[in-house]
C-alpha cells in the first residue's frame, strides 16, 4: 500500500495505542497540520479550566496564603514530579524556574565558580543560539576561554571528540542532548562520563529532549542540566525553565542570582544572604506560578501514560515522516538531515532544500505549521500525544505541493 | 461622628468616586478584610475570561505563529504602556521580563560595568532582603564593596544620607522608592541628581510603589529601575517583573544574562552575539507571555482611571487606617511606623507591636489577611481600587480585638 494514501495513515492512527490522547488538546477537532510541538507545544483542554479555577479559587480565593499552602513549595514538588516522570532525577533535584537562559546563567557560572583555576569551557559550534551567547558572556566576565567543537553535521557531537579537547584545564562542557536541528541525540552518558574524568563539570540542555524521550539524569551520572518546558511539555509561551543539580554537587555549588527566595528563611529578612540547603538555593526570585500552572496537567498526563510509551509513538511518527520524505521528496531534491537510526534520532525531522524559506510561508498561509530554521531547513515537531499518523502524511503531501509550484 | 463607625465608613465609601471599581476584582462580594494588596494584588475578574480566551483562540488557535503576530513584541509594547500610565516614562525604555530579583542583578551588573574603576555601590541597610542578597553577590563576584546606609527608622534614607557617601569611587546607588516596612517615600528626584553628580548611576526599586503612586522616571533623570507587576498591578502570584533603563544608557550597557532574546537578530541563529539596539537588549531568554497576560488588565483599568485618581484614594485610604489607629490601638500600645504625613507615605500602613506575629495569627483564622514583617510589624496594604473605607475600619476593629484578647 502506498504509505502516502489516506488509508495506510489511517492504518497506523487505528493501531495507535496513544491515539486517543489526541482529544484532549484544544484545536485537535480542526484541520490545521501542526508540526511545531517542539517548539510551542499546543494546551491541554484542561488547561483553561485549571486557570479559570485558579483566577477564582486560589489567587482569588486564597490570596497571599496561597504562598503558606503551596505555591512557595510548587517550584520543587512540580520539579520532583518532573523529574520523576521525565528525566530519571530523584526527588530533590529538580526544581522550576526563571527562563532557560537565565538558568543556563546561573548554572554554568556556578559550575565554573566551583573548579578555580581551570579556564576552558568546551561547547559546540552548532548548538542553539542562547547557548553560545549566554557562555560567551560567561568567559568575557569570568575571562575562560571558549573551545568550540566543530561536529560533522552528519554524525553530530561525538564522546570522541569531547575526550579530545577536555583535560585538565576543562572547568564545564555544556551540550544539548538533541540538537535542535537534525534531532541527534548526542550520547550523554559516555559524554558525561568522558567530562567527568577530566574533572570538569557537565551541563546538559534538554530543551528538545525533555517530554519525547526518556532522559536517565540520575543513571547517567549527569552533573547539571536545564531545559525548556513550553515544547513536548506543553507548559504554554514562555512558562518556566527546569533545573537539575545532582545532590552530591549542591552543597558546594553558588549561583551568582542571589534572592530572597533561595535564602535559607525566606522570611527572616535577614541581615545577610544565607543560601538554603537543597535545590531551593537555586531559585532567586519570586516563582512564577501562574506559568507553572498548564505543565502540571501535562506532568499529571506524563504519569497517566508514561514516557516510554511517548517515545514508543514518537518513534513511529518520525519514522513515518522519513519514509515519507523519501517517497514524496527526494527526488525533488529534499535532503533528510535527521538520523536514519530511530536510536539516535530526537522528536523531530528537519528537511533541507534551498527554498525552505519560501515553502515554510506557503505553508503557514494553507495551516499547515512547521517551522524554518536557517539556513534551509524545513523542522516538523511531532509532539507524540497530540499529533496524529494522518496529521504527519497531510503535512508532508502539503510540503510536496508547495515545492512544486 | 466615630471614625471607627459604621456609618462613618459608610459615608467616606459613598464619597469615594473609584468606589464601583472594586466590583471588578473577585472577591469583592465576600466579607474577607483583604490587606495585603501591597503584597498580592487581587485578580480582576476579566482575567479569568482573558486566560480562557487566550488558551482556546491565542495559545490554543494561533499556536507558534502567536509569537510573530502579537507575543514577540509583548514585553516592550506592555512595557511602553505600563510606563506611560504608571512610570512617567516615554516609550522604548520599559520591558517586562524575568523576576525583580533577575532584572536587579542585571541591571546593576550592568550599571558596575559602565563604570569601570569604580569601587563602590550605596544601598541601605533597611532595604528589601533580595535587594541586599542580590548586592552582596554581585560584591563578590566584581570585587566591589557595600557603603551601607544606615537610616533613622523614622526618616528613612535622605539625600544628605546619600551625598555624604557618594563620591569619586561609586559606581552605583541602589535603593527602594517606597520603604518596604515603613511605607516612606524617599525623595527620588533629589537622591537621583545627588548620585549622578557624583558619576554614580541610580538604580530604583519600584516594588512598592509602581501603581499606587505616580512614579516620574523621566522627570526625575533616573538611570534605571526594576519592580515586580504582582502587588499593586495585580499581575498574578510570581508574574514577570519589569525593568527601565534611560534612553540614553541604552547603547553603552551590557547585560550579563545573554540570550537569543536579547539579541540584535532573534532568528538569525547567528554565531556571535550581537545585542539588540533598543531596550530588548535587556532581555534575555523567551517571554514569559503566560505570566504577563493578567497585566495587560491591570494596565487597561489604570488607563481608564488614571494613576492621579488612584494616589488621591491611596492617600485617603492610609489617612483612615492611621486616624482609626490612633482612636483604637494607641492606647493598647500599638505604633504606627508609617509617616503620618501623606506626601511621604506610600501604599501601605504598618503598625508595630510585640504581640503582632501572634495578632496577624490570629486574624488569618477570621479572613482578616494583612501580613507580618518581621520583627514585630503587622502591614496593611491598601491597594486603592479594590479596598473599601469600610473594609479597612472592619479590619482595624478586628486588630483591636485580636489585641485585647
Amino acid at each position: 500500500m502506498d504509505p502516502a494514501s489516506e488509508e495506510y495513515a489511517a492504518r497506523l492512527d487505528a493501531a495507535d495505542p496513544l491515539a486517543a490522547y489526541r482529544d484532549r488538546f484544544v484545536g485537535s477537532e480542526t484541520p490545521l497540520v501542526y508540526f511545531d510541538g517542539n517548539s510551542l507545544g499546543r494546551p491541554l483542554r484542561a488547561m483553561a479550566d485549571r486557570l479559570t479555577r485558579f483566577v477564582h479559587e486560589e489567587w482569588g480565593g486564597r490570596l497571599i496564603r496561597g504562598w503558606d499552602e503551596s505555591w512557595m513549595e510548587l517550584p520543587l514538588a512540580l520539579g520532583d514530579r518532573l523529574g520523576r516522570v521525565g528525566l530519571g532525577a530523584a526527588p530533590g533535584q529538580v526544581f522550576l524556574g526563571d527562563s532557560t537562559t537565565v538558568l543556563l546563567y546561573k548554572l554554568a557560572r556556578a559550575a565554573v565558580g566551583a573548579r578555580p583555576g581551570r579556564r576552558e569551557v568546551v561547547l559546540d559550534r552548532d548548538n542553539f543560539p542562547t547557548d553560545r551567547f549566554v557562555m560567551e558572556g560567561i568567559a568575557e566576565e569570568c575571562d575562560l576561554v571558549l573551545r568550540w567543537l566543530e561536529p560533522d553535521p552528519d554524525v553530530g557531537v561525538t564522546p570522541e571528540q569531547v575526550a579530545e579537547v577536555a583535560g585538565p584545564d576543562t572547568a564545564l562542557v555544556l551540550l544539548s542532548h538533541v540538537d535542535y536541528r537534525s534531532a541527534r541525540i548526542a550520547d550523554a552518558a559516555s559524554i558525561t562520563r568522558i567530562a567527568q574524568e577530566a574533572g570538569a563539570f557537565v551541563l546538559w540542555d534538554l530543551c528538545h529532549a525533555a517530554g519525547v524521550l526518556p532522559v536517565e539524569l540520575d543513571a547517567w551520572g549527569v552533573d547539571l542540566a536545564v531545559g525548556c518546558t513550553y515544547k513536548y511539555l506543553n507548559g504554554g509561551p514562555g512558562s518556566p525553565a527546569f533545573g537539575y543539580v545532582a545532590e552530591r554537587h549542591q552543597a558546594g555549588l553558588r549561583q551568582p542570582v542571589q534572592g530572597w527566595m533561595g535564602a535559607a528563611d525566606v522570611f527572616a529578612m535577614a541581615p545577610t544572604y544565607e543560601p538554603a540547603s537543597g535545590p531551593r538555593r537555586f531559585l532567586s526570585g519570586t516563582p512564577p506560578i501562574l506559568g507553572m500552572l498548564a505543565l502540571q496537567d501535562t506532568v499529571e498526563l506524563l504519569e497517566e501514560v508514561g514516557i516510554a510509551a511517548v517515545r514508543e509513538k514518537s518513534v513511529r511518527l518520525t519514522e513515518y515522516a522519513v519514509s515519507l520524505a523519501d517517497a514524496l521528496l527526494a527526488e525533488a531534491g529534499v535532503r533528510v538531515a535527521t538520523p536514519g537510526s530511530a536510536h539516535v534520532r530526537g522528536g523531530h525531522v528537519t528537511l533541507c532544500h534551498p527554498r525552505m524559506r519560501e515553502v515554510v510561508g506557503r505553508l503557514w498561509d494553507r495551516d499547515v505549521v512547521p517551522d524554518f530554521r536557517e539556513p534551509d531547513g524545513l523542522r516538523i515537531g511531532l509532539s507524540p500525544l497530540s499529533t496524529s499518523f494522518d496529521e504527519v502524511r497531510r503535512g508532508l503531501v502539503a510540503v510536496r505541493t508547495a515545492l512544486e509550484e
